[in-house]
């Protein structure tokens, strides 16, 4: 606890010392009248002709190609829920930062004040000639879904939402791993998925497009069944291709004799009662922050065998950072339209490639999110699928 | 001819280079997990919640308060008209080139993808949390109009179009210094302002402000008369308050027996015959780029005493540039919800103290754009009107 606040002290000191977290800073000289003429009148006339008579100049001559804009409305920021789009500020800051320090990625921070999705779907539309690819972050579902499945229809770029998406990716990295050490085949496991908002719903897609048949996805309501209609559309839509046994109960009743824990929900949901009643060599990725859905002591004396956790201070950390950085720094490289299941499930395997078999062990089943190669790993895996795929624009621009 | 084909190659060319103008570069150390603590989770959650608790902490937390908007939407892109959202970002992508280089101010280029006023207004107003300064650019006459009086009214940040009132006070900077020369008194000098679109109306407005009473607004259907029901609603209005002796005819007749000609219009609209019917000792601001209304040495032949253009390559260059960056530095430090013409008459007054009279010559009117002094003068001269006028609110927050 004193750990905690000294951190959030440090960050309220840093944050105010440097007035945010970024710097736009030009990359052309401006010294003396040549240089003006260049970069501004009447040079600038040169680029704005070229791209008036053929679009996709835009990506020679402008950033668009290597910037991103990192995207809020501050409905669901971080565990605090709807703060509003000034407060959710920081955090869209911050996955710029890293998006820059991981990615090599030009980030912008937008926050839209706004709640209706068909008003942020148009003002995020209205924006885009300027970016290369859109980052959605902490917008509440069921919204987020529908916000970003507009976009993806009505842009020519690519529309991530990391809530969704990063997490589900950073998931099946884990997971992999995982797997290969209890060595139980993925086709086979049973999983359970505790929270049924942006990041569960995501994550049971992501996990059946990669070969799991048997998911459960729970809430503070219990397991989500089909036909229940106090589901929203996208619970309800989950629900018809997830549980097919049709199993009923909270947590603690459906958890038993799964495989695998996934926990996006909430802190201390989870007890070492209930992990006793998981099949053996139980996987336990818990994953609220900061206080995980089961701490990982109590999930080890509850006979757990692998145990990740969202935080830099425990073993085995599932942190979307693996992820975003190296997917836009590859998707920007091949200018691909969209980031399909097979990218994510290929970033998931590249981020999991980075552990090798001789150093694979319980507590070390994700590379450091420090590790440099894992941002080249999952750029690498995007650009290669969409090669294969015949995904890759860069020739066509 | 020669040497622009030449500035125009080197601009792509480095356009091309250096894939845009901008990088967006972090403020805080990311090596360790503490520095990722700290700058994200679970450090970023601080400010996060203070901002939640009191909205106006943003200026403290985040990029707000350093950070401008450059938006524009295309539809009047230097002299090259509706070229469209994308072949107009290489424009906004050098104003924000030039806050930063000039005026230290942080400016992000956005580019909307609409004509509708209303659509953009919304859009502006959707992204305006993350901004300290709405700075619009190249859209077109009279939608500008609107389009500035409507996010002036939402908005709690300044909102300022530079076509309209970057040009206004530099033509008044200029002129203020002129007169000084020919010993004409402000509110005795008859005006033509040529162009009666964003920068001729907005330069008009700001005259009259100053204390000029004769103004004739003039465009290629010649002099704006008032109940002329071919104007549209920004002209009209204009029309009113300007023209008070309801002169008719095209420049060539409404330009005689005057002292100043203001060209924000086409190149070669103006001769020297037309300036032999001006009073004497004329001032002649030809600011079409990159052809003048009309060319140095015509001016001169035609007896004009002060002779000034946007070009960098005659004497006396008007250009915005002196303008914008240092205003925003000073709005952004203040804090003032707008930019009133008090500000924008003591912007103008600040750049043409710094030529001194002993300095002050026919070819010395206005500082050159690379004095450091220009944009420090500005932004002065802003922070201490806001303060005259009890509209600095740096320190509410």
């Amino acid at each position: 606890m004193i750990r905690t606040m000294s951190v959030k002290e440090k960050s309220l000191k840093l944050h105010k010392e440097k007035k945010g977290k970024l710097e736009i800073i030009g990359t052309m000289p401006i010294k003396n009248g040549e240089d003006l003429a260049v970069a501004y009148t009447p040079g600038v006339a040169g680029p704005c002709l070229e791209i008036a008579k053929n679009k996709n100049d835009v990506y020679q001559y402008t950033m668009k190609g290597k910037t991103v804009a990192v995207i809020t409305n501050g409905t669901a920021v971080l565990g605090l829920g709807n703060i509003g789009p000034e407060a959710g500020l920081p955090v869209v800051e911050s996955k710029a930062l890293l998006l820059k320090k991981f990615g090599n990625v030009d980030a912008i921070p937008i926050s839209i004040d706004s709640k209706d999705p068909d008003d942020i779907v148009n003002t995020i539309k209205n924006i885009a000639p300027g970016f290369g690819g859109i980052h959605l972050e902490d917008i509440k579902a069921p919204e987020c879904f529908y916000i970003e499945d507009k976009l993806r229809k009505l842009l020519d770029i690519p529309v991530y939402h990391d809530d969704q998406h990063g997490t589900a990716i950073a998931v099946l990295a884990g997971l992999y791993n995982a797997l290969k050490l209890v060595k139980k085949n993925i086709k086979e496991i049973k999983v359970v998925i505790n929270g049924a908002g942006a990041s569960g719903i995501a994550t049971a897609k992501l996990l059946m497009s990669a070969g799991v048949k048997n998911i459960v996805l729970c809430d503070i309501n219990g397991a989500l069944v089909k036909g229940d209609n106090t589901l929203n559309d996208a619970q309800s839509k989950i629900a018809e291709v997830t549980n097919r046994n049709l199993e009923k109960g909270n947590l603690a009743d459906v958890i038993k004799k799964k495989d695998v824990f996934i926990g996006v929900s909430d802190g201390n949901v989870m007890t070492k009662e209930m992990v006793k009643t998981m099949n053996k060599d139980s996987i336990i990725f818990a994953l609220a922050n900061p206080t995980p859905e089961i701490m990982p002591e109590d999930a080890k004396l509850g006979g757990a065998r692998i145990i990740a956790t969202g935080r830099s201070d425990f073993p085995n950390q599932i942190n979307n950072v693996l992820v975003f950085p190296g997917l836009f720094n590859g998707v920007l490289k091949v200018r691909t339209k969209d980031i399909c299941d097979e990218m994510k499930i290929a970033a998931a395997k590249g981020i999991a490639g980075l552990i090798k078999d001789s150093e694979l062990a319980e507590d070390n089943i994700v590379p450091s999110v420090f590790n440099k190669d894992v941002s080249r790993a999952v750029s690498k895996a995007v650009i290669d699928t969409a090669h294969k795929l015949g995904l890759a624009r860069e020739n066509l621009i």
